[in-house]
This record gives structure tokens, C-alpha cells and sequence, in this order.
């Protein structure tokens, strides 16, 4: 982002501060002017809408699934695709402030409603740098961000610069470990998946780390404390997360330092979660970021004092950023789908769940479940990281979805 | 309550605990048969509804007012008056369940679903009884639980037994401060308010206390930390809240074991909010309870693991109870409507309020604001109390709610 660009934003967003303060100390609190606009209803926008329900926030959504979990919330709910522009334009017309829970969505009209006057969080350009893996990376390398080694290609078959092993990343499409394979051998990377990639050389990987940092129109950042992920290795998706992760202390600020320093190049307002490799030697490297509410936040709703969910409609809506302190540490579990089962949601263990001690129950409000579907996730909260995985570990057992 | 009355009761919960465990495992769990029925829309309805999303429970709610807090939440909101037999007992029809977020409500109608099948908590007799602040009084007294000494009274002007300074409280109606009046003078006495009342001489208070008691259909109970409660003394509102209570270690201990007994000696499945006087030479008595979410239970939401909305739709949904454990210490004060401002809600100073650490503002979406109308709280949390209470300081001073 140019100068001036940066300083377009600043002045408008001087604008909005003033209007914020204001926000609530209006007789049109009730009508459009008050409207979040959201693209996206999914599990993050209806976690948003819980969060944003405490300040009466009139909130707008658009998404192309009727029966979406935000579908019947208090919202005025659209149908229609996210991804066409003429759709997403139509869509903001009376929304004050905009911003999503997926990144995948058309720019173009995000381009042409900020132009208008709407304000878009995070801001397009930096929605459309993300989307593409390969511009992700790049910002990484020119911006003197650890990152790991990588080559932007056409085709991962065609290219020879990068050996196996490597990962190979689809530029743009990508969602919950799709579009991500691992080539172990040169046949894999006669079988890679087709179209623009980015490759990466292994990394010796010794705990994935993930920093949620979050930005308002002043520039005023917040970070939470960083956290472990641990992953399915089939799926590629996270199966737990502890908060704190288990790191030195000198990693744990080296890791804030990197994903703050990362926000601030980026000059992004809103919450960005990146995603970190520490190596087996004790590098600290970004892997991916997403500029939205993540999984790996999903623990601040109950353990820190501001929830990714909050702070990210604080930041939207101009309204100052809340304190992200680790009231107690936490676990949580991602809620997947049975192996095996498609079909109607039954949630087997339940009760057993809930009768463990700290568990907080999250469902989605999906109707039906496929294998590894995210159908909701399970927060324990302890004294003790210990007590807290020892409990995790319980509900673990017991809890499963089936059709 | 009888012990047959309570064998039935524990009978009838073993079958629901059964049901109960089999909620989530079930293919209808989309149908009626899975719906949760709220008797008021209100605030406390409104936090219910917050805290039972992440549950994915059906929700019906009866409320005479079109704009209630609740009325545009994802539930099924019926208009209609709560205290009318017909009304309560066609719309509790497709209720699994039943609950109150006011005690107020038409017994009749709950008797006739109850006996009809659907599970009704808190039981329909412990609510007539508490309706009737001298049945009330008269329960304390039949099963030893502290009390301030008290008679139950005709009238207040033709009673000679207790004498001014005395404090009159109408046996029925009474709601926030409402229906209660503290009689100074024989002149006070003379223009007391009309109707069958409760007099009690006036204790001489060093605090108010509360402890919220839970109690589950197998009578396990779990209690929150007792929390020390700052009136206004004109309009008798709760305006601040502290938990912990500065208190002594025992009398935590007796303030608890106090709500515990009268949790047990009633039976009750649901939430208790137990409001007592600990007096200047240091006895603990019960003054009065609510059946229900309480305003003393507001801070539980960000400072303990379990709010005291969640835990009540556990209670009544038969879900296992949840920990109380107090995550950090927080002080909650009520957001009331500025004395001489009536009229569409204006909230001044939200920025400067939210800005600082540790702040939750919780607005319960009323449209009007009146002089001392409960429109909103504000939580606060902090690693110690005092942090809280100086922050709670600064909220105070610079939010108001304006019309």
C-alpha cells in the first residue's frame, strides 16, 4: 500500500472515529446508517452476530445458502453469491460499515462501495493480496518477514526449482487444508494438483503457533497471546489448540513481534491471525495469515476478556479495541464431522460432555454433517493448561457427530 | 413441597434425564420436541437466548410487548400477556420445556402443561409461593432459615405489631424496588400503600449480599461466589455490583451454606438468586429470592465459566450443571436511564466507556429510555478488585443514557 493510499485511509478514518463517537448518541441509531454489513454466514459470522449482540448493532448478511447458520438469526439476511460483484454492490448499498468471515468474495464491488463511501474492513486491496498465496508470500519476502523459502509457478508438474518433498499451494481457492498437498515423491508431483502454485521446501516443523493481532483506524494494535495448533494430519485442519502455547517466553514475544511487525506493514484494520512454524531449530516463520475471525481464536470467547468476535466489530465499526489478556488458559476442540457419516447432525455424548468441568459447547447450527465437517468446537477452560487438556482429552472421548 | 410431590418430581426427572442425555442423539432434534419455552421477553430473555445460541436450542418466547428485547432474536416470539391462563396455556403447547425470566406469570396455565407432561422449572408451586412475599417469609420462618422478623399484615395502617421506622413490602406485584416502601413516621404509616403486606422492622445493614444457587433435577448444586450489591437508595435499584463481596472468608462460607439450604429445603430445579443482609453485628438473613436469572448474576457472563444464563437453560433443559468458578474478579453496574430524560434511547460516552480495560457492555436493545430504566449493564473485569472498581469509576462517569 502506497503513502497515499495509507493516508486516504488515516483521514477517512478520522472521519469515522468522530462519527463512532457519535454512534451511539444518535436518534438514527436504528436505521441503515447503524448497519454491519457481513459477507459471509458461516460459523464466524454467526459468532460475530452473538458478539455484536450485546451492543445493538443492526447487522446485514449475505450468503449463498439459505439455510446458512447465520440464516435465522437477528439479521437481515440476503441470499445470494458473495462472489458476484453486481450482488455484493446491490447488497451494500445501506450498509455504513462492511467486512467479512471468508475471504473468498469479490473485490471489484468492495472496490467500487468504498469508492462510494462505505467503509470496507479489512481494507479490499489487502483482501485481494491475501486471496492469492503467491502475492501473500511475495509481500513476506519484499517486507522482510520470516518466512520459509518458496517459487511462485505456473504449474507445479512443469516446475524443477523446487525438490521433493515440497508443499504445493493452489495461489487462490483454497479453504480449510484444500487446494494444500505435500508432493513426498517426484510421481506426487507428476499427480499435483493443476494451476498457478506456490512451492515450499519442507520445513522441519516442531509446533505450529498461531497470534491473532488486531488493528483499529488509529493504527492502535492488540495482540493475544500466542497459541498451539495441533492438526489432523489427513485432513489438514486444526484438531486442538491450547492458549498459552507451550513455548519459552523468548519465543512467545519473537512470535508477537513477527505478527505485529506483519499488521503494521500491512497497515490492515480489523484481526489478522498468522499462522507460524517454529522450526526444529527454532526459527519462528509466517506460514499463512487470514485477515478475519479464525479458528485459532475460537479459546477468547470464554478465556480472554475481548473475543476475537468482539474486537473484530469493535475494530470494523470504529469503536476502540478491547484488552485481550488470558483470563484463565484454555483448549479447544474443533467439532469435526464423523468419518463416515453424512446426513442429519446427531451429537453423540452431550450430556457427558457438558458434565465435564470448564466445557463450553459450540454448535453451528448446521443441519447436516460430512466427514470433517466443522460442525461446532468445545473450549475448556482450567486453571492449568495441564487440567485443561486433561479435561480436553475426556471430551475428546465422548463427544462425536454422526448421520 | 411434599416428599410425594418430590418423589414425582425426581420419577418424572429420571425419565427427562434419560430423554436428556438422548437431546442431541436424536433426528428431531429440529422438531418441537426439542423447544425451550421463555414465559417474558425482556433482558434476562434476551441473555438467555445469547447464552442458549452456541446450544443450537429452539426457543419460544411469550411476551405482551411486540418490541420486547426479544422479539427479533432467533426464536419463535409470540405477543401476548403472560399473566392470562389461556394465552400461557395454548402457547406452552409445543413447549418441551418451560422457564420464566419473570416470576409474574399465570400459574394456572403452568399447573395444567405440567400435568399435561411438559417439564415446567422452576416448579409451578415454588413460583406461587415466591409471588407471595408472606408465604415467602412464612417458608424462611417454617424451615429455619434466617430471616428478619416480620409480620404479615392486612394492611399496613391498621397494624400495631410492628412499629415505625418499619419497612412495608405489598405481599404481591412488588418488581425492582416496586411495591416496597420504607415507613419512617406514623404519618408514613397512615399513607402506606393499600393490601395484604409483609412489615419488617428496619435492619440495620452493613451490606447486601447475593448468592446465585443452582440446582440441577438430580439435586446436585453448585452456587457462585457471593457478590456484594450497592443500591440506589431512591429508586431501591442494584447500580453496583462487586464479586467477590468484601467479605470475610466465613462469612462467604455461611452466606453459601445459607443459599444451599434454602435451595434444598425448597427443591427447586433452576436458578435461585438468594439476596441477603449481613447486618452490623455480622448475622447473615435471607431478605428475599428470585426464582430465575437475577441482575446479582449479570457478570457472570465474562468473569465466571459458566454464566448464570447458561447454567439456568441447563438446569432446565436437563443438561448436566456447569462450573461456577470465578475467572478473574469483576464489578458490574447497571446502565439505568438518566433521571428527567424520556424518550428514544441516546447512549453518551459509549467510546470513552469501551476504551477502557476490561469493559462489556451489554444494551438490551430497548427502544425508549426512561428515568431509572434498567436500559443496559456494564461488566467489568480486572486481576483484582480494586482494579475493577476504579475502572467501574471511570465508566460511571462518562456514560449515561439519554433520551
Amino acid at each position: 500500500m502506497t503513502k497515499n493510499r495509507l493516508h486516504a485511509i488515516v483521514c477517512k478514518g478520522s472521519f469515522f472515529v468522530f462519527f463512532c463517537r457519535e454512534r451511539y448518541n444518535k436518534k438514527d441509531m436504528n436505521t441503515h446508517k447503524n448497519t454491519l454489513g457481513i459477507l459471509g454466514g458461516g460459523q464466524l459470522g454467526r459468532m460475530m452476530v452473538e458478539a455484536a449482540s450485546p451492543l445493538n448493532l443492526k447487522i446485514k448478511i449475505l450468503d449463498p445458502n439459505p439455510e446458512a447458520p447465520c440464516a435465522n438469526m437477528e439479521v437481515d439476511f440476503v441470499v445470494g453469491d458473495f462472489n458476484d460483484e453486481e450482488t455484493v454492490y446491490a447488497w451494500g448499498q445501506d450498509c455504513e460499515r462492511i467486512t467479512i468471515e471468508i475471504e473468498h468474495v469479490n473485490i471489484a464491488a468492495l472496490k467500487r462501495l468504498r469508492d462510494e463511501g462505505t467503509v470496507v474492513y479489512p481494507q479490499p486491496e489487502i483482501l485481494e493480496m491475501i486471496q492469492d498465496k503467491g502475492l501473500q508470500k511475495q509481500f513476506y519476502a519484499t517486507h522482510d518477514i520470516a518466512t520459509s523459502d518458496f517459487e511462485v509457478v505456473e504449474n507445479a508438474q512443469d516446475d524443477s526449482r523446487i525438490a521433493v518433498p515440497c508443499v504445493q499451494k493452489l495461489r487462490t481457492g483454497g479453504y480449510d487444508g484444500k487446494g494444500v498437498a505435500v508432493l513426498q515423491t517426484a510421481q506426487d508431483k507428476e499427480n499435483a494438483m493443476p494451476g498457478p502454485s506456490v512451492l515450499e521446501p519442507l520445513v522441519d516443523i516442531e509446533k505450529e503457533i498461531a497470534v491473532i493481532v488486531a488493528r483499529d483506524e488509529q493504527g492502535n494494535i492488540e495482540t493475544y497471546d500466542p497459541v498451539e495448533m495441533i492438526f489432523d494430519p489427513v485432513a489438514n485442519l486444526v484438531t486442538r489448540l491450547a492458549a498459552p502455547a507451550n513455548i519459552t517466553q523468548k519465543q512467545s514475544a519473537q512470535a508477537t513481534e513477527l505478527a505485529t511487525a506483519l499488521m503494521q506493514k500491512l497497515e490492515m484494520v480489523g484481526i489478522l491471525a498468522v499462522e507460524l512454524f517454529l522450526t526444529k531449530d527454532g526459527q519462528l516463520m509466517v506460514n499463512e495469515v487470514a485477515p478475519r475471525a479464525h479458528n485459532s481464536g475460537h479459546h477468547t470467547i470464554e478465556a480472554c476478556v475481548t473475543s476475537q468476535f468482539e474486537q473484530l466489530v469493535r475494530c470494523v465499526m470504529g469503536l476502540p479495541l478491547g484488552q485481550t489478556r488470558l483470563k484463565e488458559p484454555a483448549v479447544m476442540l474443533n467439532l469435526l464431522g464423523e468419518p463416515g457419516h453424512t446426513g442429519v447432525a446427531q451429537y453423540i455424548g452431550m450430556h457427558e460432555a457438558l458434565a465435564l468441568p470448564g466445557v463450553s459447547v459450540h454448535l453451528y447450527n448446521k443441519k447436516d454433517t460430512k466427514p470433517m465437517r466443522k460442525m461446532g468446537h468445545v473450549t475448556i477452560v482450567a486453571p492449568t493448561i495441564e487440567a485443561a487438556h486433561a479435561n480436553a482429552d475426556a471430551v475428546e472421548k465422548v463427544l462425536k457427530v454422526v448421520g
